[in-house]
């Protein structure tokens, strides 16, 4: 589970991250927001209808889901569980609040907070892009000590400093999992049945 | 924490660790036994005399203890935390009992179980030696699966199956707790103070 605020720089961090280990699938959220332009179903997201998406709520097919202007956006377990039986590592982009709904409902899953270097660099980040007024950007700052505050409750906290160190950090997490104890508990099994 | 069986070869593994690693510094047990020809008093043991180990037992100086053979083997605590002060990792080469026993007094410590591939590759590394008969093997095999049973407890099972893929592991696994949420919280609260 990977979240961090609007320009923490999460995103780009996650596609060199994508690129350079190919064990990865990054989850793919369905929403009954109509499709924007050039947005593909699967790919970007998947295009539910309203009754579509409470129906998988109601048949407990959502991992995590939540409701925002009037649309529901959230994370179908099925191609999840599909990818984990392959034998991939699955990422889902999140926010908070879905992490923690995750948190309760999968005890294994391992959630990482991309954390920008500090509130000033974090402020220059969001400045920058000079796409955004100033009035865009206090909310912005307001919403990211928000999930900061948060961040307490994460496994990982990877401060993206730069861009190639984060997503190296984050490829060195996912390698680790898989020597944690709850993953080779089969392991250990067939050992001590071996003998 | 870094334990595992005779066999396993958690000591050659962590020969090539350090030997890359130059941010680790090796905890040097004490011990009330006599020095054998060639131990160097802060090498190998801290040699002490029954009364002195007492006291640091009694002055709440060791950070883990056993009576073996009627001698005491030990963990100085000060050591230990002047090296962790001076911003070192310190590795703990230490059997499971005083693991266990480290578990309760340090929640932050980290701990590794240094597993062989299986119980009969055990075995054969047990009988190479040729310095061992086959009841100490047996002995020994024995050992083994009563420690690896008590691996469960610990954080990570790092599969020694080459020597070199074990110690970047091990390398991995010290690199990917700087970033565990319990280091990080200070970093957390200065950005948000920060703010």
């Amino acid at each position: 589970m990977l979240s961090g605020p609007s320009g923490s720089g999460k995103g780009t961090v996650l596609k060199e991250l994508l690129a350079k280990n190919n064990n990865l699938f990054l989850s793919v959220s369905a929403t009954t927001r109509s499709p924007r332009e050039g947005e593909v179903h699967g790919k970007h997201y998947y295009f539910l209808s309203k009754d579509e998406f409470e129906a998988r709520i109601a048949g407990d097919g959502m991992l995590e889901y939540a409701s925002y202007c009037g649309n529901y956006y959230g994370t179908p377990k099925d191609a999840v569980y599909e990818m984990l039986n392959a034998g991939k590592d699955v990422i889902l982009e999140i926010e908070v609040q879905g992490a923690m709904q995750i948190k309760e409902r999968c005890p294994d899953a391992v959630f990482v907070f991309v954390m920008p270097p500090s509130m000033n660099e974090l402020k220059h980040r969001l400045t920058d892009r000079r796409t955004e007024d100033a009035e865009t950007v206090a909310k912005r700052m307001q919403a990211a000590v928000d999930e900061i505050r948060a961040s307490y409750q994460y496994d990982y906290i990877v401060v993206n400093d730069t861009v190639s160190e984060a997503a190296n950090t984050l490829d060195e997490i996912i390698r680790v999992q898989k020597c944690s104890t709850g993953h080779m508990k089969e392991f250990i099994d067939e050992v001590l049945e071996d003998e």
